[in-house]
C-alpha cells in the first residue's frame, strides 16, 4: 500500500484553516450582498468554445474525459474553467432576458490550470470576482461604487494598509497620441509601461526610445509626474500640453468618480498611476490594482477595471458594459494567515464541550446537548465510554474554554457544573443560564 | 455567432434560486456546526488512483489532461471527484497525525459523474456528507447523535413530514445464517432484499425461493413482520426464534441507539425496516434511509450508516471506524423549490433601492447607502441617469419592498423620504431611524 502523497498544486486546509478561510469569505460575501451584489454559481466545468472564447492560454485548461476514453464522449468538448470572467460573460449572454440590468454579482470559487505547481501557484485556487453589468449603458457612478467596495471588502477582513493604483485607459490612449505614436504602436507602448517595475531602468530607457522622439520624452517625462493623490495628479494632468480629446474625456471621468469616492468616504485609499495599463485589449475605462504597504512583495492582491465588450463572443444582440473586480483571496489567505493572530488559532471545535460523568445519566446529558444547541450553542457531545480524567485531557488538547458536566446528584437538582478553562473560573448553574455564559468573551 | 445553449448535465440556477440555495446550504451548516462538526474542503481533483480505490462505476469519471495534450502531463493520472466519501478517506489516511478524533466533518460541495443526462441526473451536482470518524473506536452513541442531525437538519430547512427507515447489518447477518443460508449467499440474498420494491412481488418471490427452504420461508415471512416504531419492532425480534450471536448483537446494538434516540428527542420519526441492507460491504452496523411522506417518489433523500473500512486502502497504521449519512441536497432543493411558497419568492436584491431625486445630491444619497451598510442594512443605489419616474418603475420591476429618497430641501433638514411599496405608508425620518424601520416585516 502506497503512502498518500499530497497531490502538487491542489492545496487543502485542515479544520482550522479551513474554519478561518470559511470565515473570511463569509465575510466578504456580506459585504458584497450590503451593496445588492447577487450571489453567482456556475458550474466547474464550460464547454471549449467557451472556454477558448477569451483567447486564454489554451495549454493551460484541463478538459475532461470519461475514464479510458480516447475520445470526448459528448457533442461538446468539456474543460474546467481557468477564471470567473469566462463563465460570467457566457452566463449573461445566455440568461439575458431572465437576468434584470444592472446585474451586480459576486462569485468566490475555485478555479483550475494546468500550471506547472510553484511555490505561490496552484492548479486549482479561489478566486473572488464582483462585477457591475449594465444592460447598453453603465454610468460612471458604479466605477466608484465599485471601488468602494473593494475597499470596504478589505477592511471588513482586516487588512488596512493599503493601497489602489488606479489610471484610466483614456488618458493612457491620449497621451500617446500626444507622444506621436502610431495607432499600431500602443499596444506595444503599453505593454512596455506594464512591464517597466519588471525590467532595469535602463532597459526602460533604450526600450523607450525606440517609440519616442526626444520632444515626446521630455512630455513623457511630465506625464510621469502626474501621481499622487487623485485631486493632486488631476491637476498636474491638467496643466499639461495634452489637449487630445481622447485625454481630455480620460480627465473629466476621473474627476466625476474622484468626487464620487469621496462621497463613498474611500478617496484616501486611491493614488492615480499614469503607467498603470494592465494591457490594452479588454479594459476601456478605470484600471486599477491593490498593493499592501506592507507586503508589495506579494504583487496585486486585487484588481479591475472597465470593460465593454464582455459579452461580445456570445451575443451582439445588446451590448454590456461592465466594471468588475478580482481579489486574489487565496493569496490574500495566506497572507492573514501569517500576519493575524487571531486566524492562527482559530478553534475548528464547538464552544462547550459535555463531559459524561456518570453514563447512566447520558441521555440527561444529551438533551443538555440538544437544549443549547436550540439556544444557538455549539456544543460536542463526549460519546466515548472514558475516565472523567481522560474526558479532561481531551477537552484540553481541544483548547476548549468551557467545559460543562453534573453529577446524577446535580442533575437530579437541575443544577450544571459549567467551568472556564481560560479563567480557571466555574458555576453551578441552571441550564438556562447557560447560554448566556457561553457567550461572554 | 452561435447562439448559446445550455450544457446538458449541468443546471445553473438564477441568482433568486441561487439565493434560496445559498441559504439552505448556510441553515444546514449550522446546524452541522452546532453539534460540533468541522466544515471540510478537499479539492475538485484526485488522482485517478484514489479515485479507483473504491470500487466505482469507472466509466463515469471524468479524468483530465491539458487542452490538446495526447498523455496525462503529470506522473499521476488526475480526474474529478464522483462522491465526497473517497476523498474523506483519503484525507483522513493522509492527515492522520494532524486530525484531533473522533473528527466530525460536513462537506457541501459539488461532484462529477460522467453520466448520460437526463431528468434528475446531473453530470454535475451537490452532495451533502457529515460523517463522525473515531480513531480505532467509536461508541454507538454515535450513529444515535448522527440520526440526531440528519432530523435536525432537516426540519431546519421546513422538512418536517419525513420517516427515516433504520436496520442494522448484524440483524440482517444473523437472520441469513437463520435462514440456513451460505455465507457466500449472503452477498446475493441482500442484494434481492434491496430490489425488492423495484420488481413484481411475484418475481420477489420466486427468486427468494431460489434461497429459502420451505421452512426458512416460513420464517423469514416472520422476520418481515417485525417492523415499526424501533420499540414495537425490537420486541418483535426479540420474539422470533432466532438464536444466533450476530442477531442478537444486533439487536442490543439497536437497543442501546433506541434508547439515545429519544434521549436526542428524534425517536418518533424513525422506523425499524428489517428488509432495509443498502449493500453488503460497506456498511457494518446501522443503515438508514430517508423519505419524505407526501413525495415518496423522490426515493431516498438522505442515506447512511456504520461503516468500519472507510481508509483501509490508505492506510492500515490504523483503524479508523465511522458513521456518516449523505443528504441529497440538489435533489432536495429542486423539491423544496416546488412546495415551498416563501422559496419561490426570494428577492436576490437588497432590502431598500435608493432612488436620486436630484443628481446634484448625489453625495448625500451615496454617504446614506454608505451610513445603512455600516448599520448592516443591504441597499442598493440607482446610479444611472433616469427620470424619478423611471426609477420607479424599477423599484417596482424588482420587488422591492422599502425605496429611500429625499430632495434637496428634505436632505438638508436631514430627513428622508422612506416609502414601503408593500404596505403604501410612508415616513419622513432621520437616517438613524432607516435601519430599524426596514427590519419591520
Amino acid at each position: 500500500m502506497a503512502a498518500i502523497t499530497p497531490l502538487s498544486g491542489f492545496p487543502e486546509l485542515l479544520p482550522s484553516q479551513q474554519k478561518a478561510f470559511d470565515g473570511l469569505k463569509r465575510t466578504l460575501e456580506q459585504v458584497f450582498l450590503s451593496f445588492g451584489y447577487q450571489g453567482m454559481e456556475t458550474p466547474a466545468v464550460e464547454k471549449m468554445s467557451t472556454l477558448l472564447s477569451k483567447g486564454a492560454a489554451e495549454q493551460e485548461i484541463y478538459t475532461l474525459r470519461r475514464y479510458q476514453e480516447e475520445q470526448p464522449h459528448t457533442e461538446a468538448e468539456l474543460g474546467l474553467r481557468f477564471d470567473l470572467t469566462v463563465p460570467l460573460a457566457r452566463y449573461v449572454a445566455q440568461h439575458q432576458n431572465a437576468l434584470s440590468f444592472p446585474f451586480r454579482r459576486y462569485q468566490i470559487a475555485p478555479v483550475w490550470r494546468g500550471e506547472r505547481p510553484q511555490k505561490g501557484r496552484y492548479r486549482q485556487f479561489y478566486q473572488c470576482d464582483i462585477d457591475i453589468i449594465g444592460e447598453n449603458t453603465l454610468s460612471k457612478a458604479h466605477d466608484a461604487e465599485a471601488l468602494s467596495v473593494l475597499v470596504t471588502a478589505l477592511k471588513s477582513i482586516g487588512i488596512n494598509d493599503f493601497q489602489i493604483c488606479l489610471n484610466h485607459k483614456k488618458i493612457l490612449i491620449g497621451a500617446c497620441y500626444a507622444f506621436d505614436l502610431d495607432e499600431q504602436q500602443h499596444a506595444d507602448f503599453l505593454r512596455l509601461l506594464d512591464k517597466q517595475q519588471k525590467i532595469s531602468a535602463q532597459d526602460f530607457k533604450s526600450q523607450l526610445q525606440v517609440f519616442l522622439t526626444p520632444s515626446a520624452m521630455a512630455l513623457f517625462e511630465s506625464f510621469c509626474q502626474c501621481q499622487g493623490t487623485l485631486d493632486e495628479a488631476l491637476l498636474k494632468l491638467e496643466a499639461l500640453p495634452i489637449t487630445h480629446a481622447v485625454f481630455q474625456e480620460g480627465i473629466a471621468e476621473l474627476q466625476q468618480i474622484c468626487a464620487l469616492l469621496k462621497a463613498f468616504n474611500v478617496s484616501d485609499k486611491i493614488l492615480l498611476q499614469v503607467s498603470l495599463a494592465r494591457g490594452l485589449s479588454y479594459y476601456t475605462g478605470v484600471v486599477f490594482e491593490t498593493f499592501l504597504i506592507d507586503a508589495p512583495h506579494l504583487g496585486s492582491i486585487a484588481s479591475g477595471g472597465r470593460y465593454d465588450g464582455l459579452t461580445q463572443h456570445f451575443t451582439q444582440r445588446r451590448h454590456y458594459p461592465g466594471v468588475g473586480l478580482s481579489i486574489g483571496i487565496s493569496r490574500l489567505f495566506s497572507y492573514l494567515l501569517e500576519t493575524q493572530d487571531d486566524l492562527k488559532h482559530i478553534s475548528p471545535y464547538a464552544q462547550a464541550l459535555i463531559l459524561i460523568q456518570q453514563i447512566e445519566a447520558l441521555p440527561d446529558y444529551i438533551a443538555l446537548a440538544q437544549y443549547l444547541r436550540s439556544q444557538n450553542c455549539a456544543v460536542e457531545l463526549y460519546l466515548e465510554s472514558k475516565s472523567f480524567a481522560e474526558q479532561l485531557k481531551y477537552a484540553q488538547k481541544r483548547c476548549y474554554r468551557w467545559i460543562i458536566s453534573g453529577t446524577a446528584q446535580e442533575i437530579d437538582q437541575k443544577k450544571w457544573f459549567v467551568k472556564d478553562l481560560r479563567h480557571q473560573t466555574q458555576y453551578q448553574i441552571a441550564q438556562e443560564d447557560i447560554g448566556p455564559l457561553l457567550k461572554i468573551q
